[in-house]
């Protein structure tokens, strides 16, 4: 089955910011290291990595997979719960990598808003794949249950993606302000990678979000409807 | 007709964060004023007061109208209309006082992630007013078109919205960094005071998008259909 087109330009934008974040991270931030006695920066640069690529990436596949994979009702979610576990799982070790920066150059944990909203965000998605799980695949509700969860399955999900979202935009934007405190450009050439680095992740949500939430295809039913005024 | 719980919460929140941004900027940051020669402070606080009372609050109630109001469709639509028009017009003047305190100030414009969020909100804010006037007002399309049209307006107008707490958050977050940066207390009670007036505007943001596109009561379909195994 062909990819639908939102999906194709979720997933071009996807590449896009993950792109960005290495080119960051690695050319002007010195590359990733989970250990390093002399520059803890490198602890650092784990983070946003895997929070974009590990969790909100992944998380995105996750919510489109019902309409872009060509399989079967039960395999698709299957790869739904299992790419929202990878999600949670390279998620939950991005935050470590933040709290082991944090530890080992003297750094106040949990006083700023990328934080709080952050690991808000980490823990209600871990409460969402909880209860979906629970819910629809072990041990399962019944259908009547079911039917009456989905819709409300599908829209708590997509408030948690938004809130990883703003997590994410938080992140950017509080790193560049120490940075440029520190002495970096405002209009440096990495201050604006990190600024349309996160401009792509924005898109890249608006387009998950807008692609999964689009009306059915109802072509017909405007055919028939048409001669009905409202 | 009584006001349904959820837009009596998203209210509550609204008034929590209202009142809030306004004990932050009377009380810890010494008032508004649209114009001081000595304190351009007072000129920067007018902006969080009216992009979040302004913009956000008042835009909140115009999306929620259709379903807090107990008139006509068309009046409904008339208050919908016109409270979106206000809270465009208080925004920019919002925007305005931002650009008015950086210009008095000798600080650059549009560097950071905030004002391009921010300024990219309000733009897309306006188009969308536009194009919903021209769809469903005046000159107004085709009835066939309008119902093609709503699911598109209602989703695009939500992901703008969106799009305005996001930029809440992160003029939030600069804000206060600026301000930790120049020496207040991570955990000063001023900065406890912006978190959590940040969490609040979060909040009444889920309430209000759930809210509205929470799926019509169906009790008696549900009753039906649970005969139906699926």
């Amino acid at each position: 089955m062909a990819v639908p087109a939102p999906a194709k330009a979720a997933r071009a934008l996807a590449a896009t910011a993950a792109a960005l974040v290495l080119l960051w991270c690695v050319h002007f931030r010195g590359g990733l290291s989970l250990s390093s006695p002399t520059n803890k920066g490198l602890i650092f640069n784990v983070h946003p990595v895997l929070m974009l690529i590990g969790f909100i990436i992944t998380g995105s596949e996750a919510i489109m997979s019902y309409k872009t994979l060509p399989w079967s009702h039960d395999t698709n979610k299957m790869v739904h719960l299992i790419l929202h576990a990878v999600a949670l799982f390279l998620g939950s070790f991005g935050v470590y990598a933040a709290f082991k920066f944090h530890n080992e150059s003297g750094i106040d944990n949990l006083y700023s808003l990328h934080s709080w909203v952050g690991l808000g965000a980490i823990i209600l998605y871990g409460l969402q794949w909880v209860s979906g799980f629970a819910t629809f695949f072990f041990p399962g509700a019944s259908p009547t249950l079911r039917r009456a969860m989905l819709p409300w399955h599908v829209r708590a999900g997509l408030v948690v993606y938004v809130l990883a979202l703003v997590a994410a935009e938080l992140g950017f934007l509080e790193k560049l302000t120490f940075l440029q405190t520190a002495g970096l450009g405002r209009y440096s050439s990495e201050a604006l990678l990190v600024n349309f680095t996160a401009l792509v992740v924005l898109l890249l949500g608006a387009t998950v979000v807008l692609y999964v939430t689009a009306p059915a295809q109802n072509e017909h039913t405007l055919g028939y409807s048409a001669v009905h005024k409202s």
